[in-house]
């Protein structure tokens, strides 16, 4: 089992602090993206989308995408369960997490790609008109957020899952891609430094 | 349980194939998006995201987003299995429907959305650019999809999964789009014509 990650990336970090949380180690090689170690031949075999984190098993399998890895790990350690227990907590959690990381991980992801001056190169075409779009899409998302923790103490409820990690490592990511707090959403504020405290979430 | 569909927009039909594949039948309610009847107050009440498909079920929980209304209706009725089976392959159901649909069906809506001169009032501020980079990623995704079919006979590997309804409805999309089918995925074309044979793939 092989972990191929990366310290500075958002998705990575969501995989890391998954297993934080289910108290799972796995052996782990950084994939060097500044000096586009993705790019290359060795990374683009293992895994043609050239994108971290990919986990490695041990019969040689791939497995990509951050939610799959989660879910790989969540399927043969299921405590604490992250994904839910039962039909219908399980579709709020999946509702969250898509709700979570359409609405406000992937607009700030492209915020930062689309309006930050060191992802001109990665990039290739930056669109700022794009950029300013996705930072009304993602202040939006927060104030919907904000509502909906009123009555929430967790993303999709009343426990703690992989919604809150992705929802974790979006705010995080804010600094990064220059976008300010905005200082209404108190509820919000209120999640995030109840997330922040946890032991796990400091992987 | 009440489903709010819509026939014409392509992520109800995902959950519609879906329930077909499962033999679900579900009471639906059309709602007309056409008339704007997604931005009313009282559907904004339902989903404060404004759009389809949602699910109410009996005790009142609305869940939205497609994957998360088929994987409830995956986890009360397990057979077909849509999802995979055990870890590794529930891992691997996982990467290639977000694979699909992050590489595939996202890129033909932003086409279609940022493209369509009938998508201009709906979408507000249409960002042309930022289309066309996505009409790009949508047939470089289809090249890798190629390629990987070679030695697969449905997305997920062996067995028809949630990842092949995504595609073929992103692939069904196109056309809206005004994406043209490129002749060289012949694979992709092999995969296509077993996938619309089935009998559930007409709903």
């Amino acid at each position: 089992l092989l972990l191929y990650d990366n310290v500075w990336a958002p998705n990575p970090r969501r995989v890391r602090l998954f297993l934080a949380e289910k108290g799972i180690e796995v052996p782990r090689r950084e994939v060097d993206l500044r000096n586009n170690e993705h790019r290359g031949d060795a990374f683009t075999a293992i895994n043609a989308l050239q994108r971290v984190p990919a986990l490695e098993l041990d019969d040689g399998t791939i497995i990509t995408e951050s939610i799959a890895i989660c879910r790989y790990f969540e399927e043969l350690h299921p405590e604490p369960a992250l994904f839910g227990r039962g039909a219908k907590e399980r579709a709020l959690v999946e509702m969250w997490q898509r709700r979570i990381e359409l609405g406000l991980f992937a607009p700030i992801s492209h915020v930062f790609r689309h309006l930050h001056p060191a992802m001109a190169e990665a990039e290739g075409q930056q669109i700022p008109a794009w950029g300013e779009v996705q930072k009304g899409r993602a202040l939006e998302f927060l104030d919907l957020f904000d509502r909906h923790l009123i009555g929430h103490r967790f993303a999709a409820g009343e426990a703690f899952s992989i919604a809150d990690i992705t929802a974790h490592v979006a705010i995080g990511f804010m600094r990064t891609a220059r976008l300010p707090w905005p200082d209404h959403i108190a509820h919000v504020a209120r999640w995030r430094d109840e997330i922040a405290s946890r032991p796990g979430m400091a992987a």
